[in-house]
């Protein structure tokens, strides 16, 4: 009889026998497989933190334990075995199950953010207020892949959770050796040597040490010498960098063998203070077409056939392989111009770049703020650096774009992926902030190119900008049509001109939103109301023919896939107030909210960003007189 | 004969005999006393540094090779060096020497940022651009606290620096103990151990270790005999953590020693990759009352005496102070509320409340990022976080305000002190960021308290709300005298309504401007124009009965001693524009610029925010009539 049907919450994973654990794993890696397949989602995390994910549920009794997962997008068995396997057919989807922890649907849910290195922090945090609540029975686990531990917050928090002894706190770290491409630094290679030295002879002899090492005798003797019994190698004992940080760490553990994992668990959830517990797991375990992945393409997936891993459709040429494809010619143009990416080397396209110039390219790790630093030192010593991340993840070196880059007038050009609405993947990994945020910045140009063309000279211009920061963002998804423009206003491209009636309307269309503005235009036109269309294509330094250009006209509209605060709309507001043009406006964008988890379509209809939502609102304005 | 007048460039360092380079840093700290006492600075930093700069400068050859120091305050020694000591008379004065280094002022300054934990990452990429360069001889060094390695961005650094192993770079830790407090955690009390336990018998017991450790026979041993041979505690050895990351380490090195100093410098120079080297300093060494001083008051100073170390006009009573005492009065009432901050316990005036309750105050060290997201795990716990820094240092955790507290809903309160243009402390301290970049944080609450009673009552009303972020926000320096309420206006105050003919104006005087815009009124109501001046407190959400005011007058100014772009002005005007009102604007605040080093008068006059050129310039826009 199957296991999974009979798992409603974690008591009944704590019910189960040797035997059935087994079987419940072997379950869930069916499911997941099935289920993902048809849905989409992070297949290989998942697949690597069965086990790991039933022991934790053993051994410690969420929610009165605290568990927190650190990119979240390893919490899918979580979600399995706290009740919520039958939602899994509405994974990512409007409505459905979040690709993320979520406290709506869920008390054992507790950080929804999906940026990394962030869980250790969390974790000091509750295990503090715990504490300061007299609440000292109950435990905090941390979940935290080897890739984030390169990141500074996890750096800050360990030492902090080192700093109290006394707090119960677990650490759990799930070493696949890979966030997204193999772990970078002198960090990973600690672990790696932890993972790979330690046969049972070195574990006997590191356990006499170990004993020889911890003076009086006391709990960890007693640890030792029951683990050497029973010759275990989950032990809790000082070790390398951890001890010098005084931190205690058991393992490495076999994090595909539940029962190892369980016992490495109650050590470190009876030991009374901090502790590590390195599992050594595997990325799309059990799963062949992971397993046989070089390339780490089951890390996210779309829909796929579960029996080969090859997608149900493949996907389309989109804004990434321009970036990937320009990038590369600059390249053998600009000796100069080297590549800085956060442990997304693949995923922002700079693969054929690394091919191409391999000493010129450089991955350091889930580390933004570094990326952008070390830039500003690269552009100090005469590199141009660019720096490819997700918009969303500019937000972590914002400072440092402020700060290090900005402040010292160094060409670094950042090239923002997914920026805009991305959708399925949730409130955070929407790139809607960086216009309105980036906006402070002393000297920045920033650039939204609205199609291939316009990316490709946007690149071709921002890497000969030597004395100033440069950003280039487009969204996630495949390219649009190009837009042909007709006509230029002092370097604006206008992109449309209707005739009507009474009062005219000037479209100002962001990136991809130029597409939309010349829909709504044509709407509009079949109303009766004129408009021009344009598209500055960059937006700061703000071209001065837009302020020019809404003198002109009787109202003005601009459409951004970014936050409507402060975002480009407020921004040609301002430069019209301050010109003292008193023209009315309407502000289409992203309101000051976190959108939820839908396709871009639907978030885009329930933003009301569609061209007839933005006309009608235009139309309703402009017929009210204001 | 003095030594000092006759070191004009790196170079006159290098050329002076033993017996002079002793001398010469005893008229470097003669030097410094005299001149900070008189002009105000850092000077318990650079007494500390005086030795290792010196040596520094003797080993490497700026600017061939390139020196970084970290959080800037300590490179006054290197500007004496570099031939500027002439120039200290106009220290952080309008148009005279930077607090910090500075590009404009030397060819040997680099990093203009005083952001702590920079400079390994600075130091980082200028290596690798050295590398691709072809310039493998040129050394790079990075001078950094041990309070700044507690900050993430070291560790993300330490991290890269690890990976590479040809690149020539030197790590100096200049280890006081203290960046301000006492550095915190597991990683200090590493470092404290390696300072303290490595008597000479361990050196040499350590030294055969790491003989025997090393393994082939190289470099490395011979580092480690030769130094054993000399009796030198500085041999390139693996040590610890350090090891364990994959980076030689040198030291303790007595960091007064400037032997021991330059010989330790000049192993790492030649060791041909990456080294620590972990040098003892005494912060105020050689001066009686910084040596003698436990609440590290000589960190920075004003003027003072040189005899006896203090102030020649004792500070004023300011807004910290007030935060000071509310808090501790809050605390009393809520026993939720517990107080965060990144190694700032004293300057953000968290003493009292610590004092008051130790068991509920959290100095995370130089840490900014995991100061905001432990808060956001304190108050999934039930506590009330507030997180006291500078205005500028929340930039380094935007991202986990985001992400961490808003998506949340996390009841975190921002005490945001040195908001606004805080003046001698140059362009990387002015806390004018904030509000335009928080603008965009989904549910956050802003105030901008005007004097003493308005930000114990915003202090007051922002630890109630456990449903969102909150902010409260004010100036450094001493306060200003309270200003009546003659009227509200659905909670807006009314501060003052003037008469006059013609055209109405809406003041809106945000924070500590609402006092000039109440002078600007009476300039304005001189010269016939009437006004009326609101202070609207709670900036975020704004108040919509600005936008109903707005509509009653026939032109809005809006000042603001923060960014002028994005910031409240910009908000207003862009609710404006949405209500379809077409008022004209006045934005008074400041510009996309990076201030200078001035005084906060000097500023405020070149940036036109006195209440007469306020006044001048709405007058000029109301009369020509837009």
């Amino acid at each position: 009889m199957a296991v999974l049907p009979r798992i409603h919450a974690p008591a009944d994973v704590r019910a189960l026998s040797r035997d059935d654990l087994d079987r419940l794993a072997a379950e869930i890696r069916h499911f997941l497989v099935q289920s993902v397949s048809r849905t989409g989602g992070h297949l290989g995390p998942n697949l690597g933190v069965v086990e790991l994910t039933i022991a934790l549920h053993r051994v410690f009794e969420s929610p009165r334990d605290t568990i927190v997962f650190d990119t979240g997008h390893q919490a899918y068995v979580h979600k399995i075995l706290t009740g919520r396997a039958d939602d899994f057919a509405g994974l990512r989807q409007r409505g459905g199950l979040s690709g993320y922890p979520n406290r709506a649907e869920s008390v054992h849910d507790v950080v929804e953010n999906s940026h990394a290195s962030t869980a250790l922090s969390w974790a000091d945090g509750i295990a503090k207020a715990y504490a300061i609540k007299g609440s000292i029975d109950r435990h905090v686990v941390a979940v935290i892949g080897d890739g984030a531990l390169t990141g500074g917050m996890a750096w800050e928090a360990l030492n902090n959770i080192a700093a109290a002894q006394d707090r119960r706190l677990v650490i759990v770290v799930n070493d696949n050796g890979r966030s997204y491409d193999p772990t970078i630094g002198g960090f990973a290679e600690h672990l790696d040597r932890l993972r790979t030295a330690r046969s049972y002879e070195d574990v006997l002899a590191w356990g006499k040490r170990a004993l020889r090492r911890s003076g009086p005798p006391g709990r960890l003797v007693y640890g030792a010498l029951h683990g050497m019994k029973k010759g275990l190698k989950d032990v809790v004992a000082p070790q390398g960098m951890f001890e010098d940080l005084g931190l205690k760490y058991i393992g490495p553990v076999d994090g595909h063998d539940v029962g190892a994992v369980e016992r490495a668990l109650r050590l470190a959830r009876d030991f009374g203070g901090p502790v590590i517990v390195h599992c050594i797991t595997e990325k799309g375990r059990g799963y062949v077409p992971a397993e046989q992945d070089v390339a780490d393409r089951f890390h996210a997936v779309g829909q796929i056939h579960p029996e080969t891993g090859l997608p149900v459709a493949p996907s389309r040429f989109g804004w990434t392989s321009v970036f990937a494809d320009e990038i590369v010619t600059i390249g053998h143009r600009r000796p100069d111009v080297v590549a800085v990416t956060a442990a997304m080397l693949q995923p922002v396209g700079l693969a054929p770049f690394a091919k191409a110039f391999p000493s010129r390219v450089f991955d350091v790790g889930i580390a933004e703020q570094h990326a952008v630093t070390s830039a500003a030192g690269m552009a100090f010593a005469g590199l141009h650096p660019v720096v490819a991340v997700y918009a969303t993840f500019l937000n972590r070196a914002f400072d440092q774009v402020l700060m290090d880059v900005a402040l010292h007038k160094a060409g670094v050009t950042f090239v923002l992926d997914r920026a805009g609405i991305t959708g399925d993947d949730g409130p955070s990994h929407n790139g809607v902030w960086d216009m309105a945020v980036l906006r402070v910045v002393p000297g920045l140009h920033v650039a939204a190119p609205r199609d291939e063309e316009t990316l490709r000279s946007a690149l071709r211009v921002a890497v000969d900008i030597d004395d100033a920061p440069s950003v280039v963002r487009f969204p996630k998804g495949p390219l649009p049509e190009p837009l042909p423009v007709i006509d230029t206003v002092e370097g604006v491209d206008v992109l449309a001109r209707t005739a009507g009636e009474g009062p005219r309307v000037l479209l100002v269309g962001v990136g991809p939103m130029a597409a939309t503005a010349v829909q709504a235009a044509e709407i509009l036109a079949a109303a009766g109301v004129g408009a021009t269309v344009v598209d500055p294509r960059w937006v700061l330094p703000l071209p001065a023919a837009l302020v020019k250009l809404a003198g002109e006209h009787d109202h003005v509209a601009v459409l951004e896939d970014g936050s409507v605060e402060g975002g480009v709309g407020a921004l040609v507001a301002q430069r019209c107030a301050e010109a003292g043009l008193t023209t009315s406006f309407t502000f289409a964008g992203v309101p000051a909210t976190f959108p939820v988890h839908a396709t871009r379509g639907q978030l885009v209809e329930e933003l009301r960003l569609r061209a007839e939502d933005v006309a009608q609102d235009i139309l309703h304005r402009v017929r009210a007189g204001s």
